[in-house]
């Protein structure tokens, strides 16, 4: 009875004028071999996406209905389907904290949309760090690659003020617990990771930081500052296959250049697994039969399964 | 007598105690047959180099003496050494200015033996913004991508103030003389370039730059802001070759993690043509027979044949 093994996975259904519901849709039937996928979202709005995509509704689909009833008009950015994308994920989590489900597996949301509904967070990780009101981490990346992100979606010139040695101690901590990964690279903030004091003084920091850490850690786990432009070279690449970036387009300008439809989005240091496609809404493509690629997200389902079992042998130790 | 036509190349040897002459050995013989190279070096030190490297020195090496003389120590940053890759690149400007080569192809050299020789350029392209008095423009890249850096060595949290619309014009302006490609990706600087304002303000007066411009030039050649972390997907490099950085990484991060061995480094703006490679002196293989790549030197010497036909083009107009 291998079927009662599989473990429930709570989605998230995202912005339903976007392509989230039609990716969900198109691998309905593949992730149900590897999870029991639990859809945050009506009956009603279930059908009407599928009527709009001329997609029949599989009849295995399990639901745990949310959120006031809307019309879908794809691709449009408005106040309702940025709610509804809300409502969805706040199910999801509820649905984690209860224990019904093992993990959200997130579709994009607009956040534009999340604007007019009057809800202020940056996205998926900024809501949960509020609501847990813990240091969430983001972490994106797919089998070849993974990047933590220090800081995220905040203005580049407010990075260098945000690395304090405090915060990133902290940080680095906290990331060495939710990762099994043995070597791990932290890549330095200027040119050339500051050229020996030449060019900035924050790769200095970073530099006591990781000794500091990697002592408390009694091993050598964090290795650098390394320097930025040489750091996701092929050779590197061979030896450091888990990154930290001091900033968000340091660790996602390489990932996407290199791996960009396998790549997702995890949440880490938070009392629930998050994982998530590592792409927007693709307005452009909505409801159009375009058939968006489902790679990121059958990854991302694929990542659920595995944050929870190393959560669960954790647990267990 | 195809001979004839062949373009004299000044080749500054850089460090003396890196990599770079290795090289220059290594490749005499595939450069010879595109173009005249014409070595800034003297007799005494090609030959201790030779001698070194366990080389014999080719016959037909031509070579305009520099400098003082000094004892080779593999791997040793030193003011001598400094001070000779200076001299070297000094005569290579020279031979330039005074017609005899069509262009200066430069090795590594070590920044810090240029700080010991007290020197205190960051780097070839900074000594030349100098010399020339002119707002050298510092290109990266192959054939398949090129990325020109709109602000180079300088800490990070200096990028921001250096976004002025009055300095991305004259930059826009230059660098569209320089280039023959007719479509060119501008980045924004700030994580989703800004998210409309939201993350920073920086991206918006980007996009007034490049619309001015535009105007200007009377033809829609600079595109963007564009959002960093999805500038350099394959969909992405499949339209644009040609690339405007914010900052040093943010163009060099992808062009390294891509096309690594491959990479040149071009000055553009200035009243004589250089090339360069895109490495430095890597000392830690220097004079042990580790056979280093002459990939991006041969590159480099391509790209000054093209960009000295270039030239001869639009002097012909």
């Amino acid at each position: 009875m291998s079927e009662q093994k599989l473990r429930t996975m709570a989605i998230s259904v995202g912005d339903l004028n976007g392509i989230g519901i039609e990716i969900a849709l198109r691998a309905h039937e593949e992730i149900s071999s590897m999870v029991r996928p639990l859809y945050c979202i009506s009956e009603e709005m279930l059908s009407q996406a599928c009527e709009k995509l001329d997609i029949s509704r599989p009849e295995n689909m399990e639901i745990s209905p949310v959120g006031e009833n809307f019309e879908i008009i794809p691709s449009k950015i408005n106040k309702k389907s940025g709610a509804y994308a809300y409502h969805s994920f706040m199910k999801a989590i509820k649905l984690c904290e209860a224990k019904v489900a093992d993990a959200v597996i997130t579709l994009p949301i607009h956040k534009e949309a999340w604007y007019k509904a009057d809800l202020s967070y940056t996205g998926h990780t900024d809501l949960m760090r509020e609501y847990f009101d813990k240091e969430a981490i983001m972490m994106l990346g797919c089998k070849k690659m993974y990047v933590a992100l220090f800081t995220e979606h905040i203005p580049l010139k407010d990075v260098p003020a945000k690395i304090t040695k405090e915060a990133l101690y902290r940080f680095l901590v906290d990331f060495s617990r939710e990762i099994k990964t043995k070597k791990i690279a932290v890549l330095g903030l200027n040119p050339h990771a500051g050229d020996g004091g030449v060019i900035g003084d924050e790769d200095k920091k970073i530099k006591k930081v990781i000794k500091k850490v990697n002592y408390a850690l009694g091993e050598k786990r964090f290795v650098g500052p390394f320097v930025p432009d040489t750091a996701f070279t092929k050779p590197m690449r061979k030896k450091y296959k888990t990154y930290v970036a001091m900033y968000h387009d340091q660790g996602l300008i390489p990932l996407k250049a290199l791996y960009f439809e396998d790549s997702i989005n995890l949440s880490l240091n938070l009392p629930i697994i998050r994982t998530s496609v590592d792409h927007g809404t693709a307005f452009d493509i909505a409801y159009k039969d375009k058939k968006p690629s489902i790679k990121s997200y059958i990854n991302a389902v694929k990542a659920a399964v595995k944050a929870a079992q190393y959560r669960d042998e954790k647990l267990s130790l």
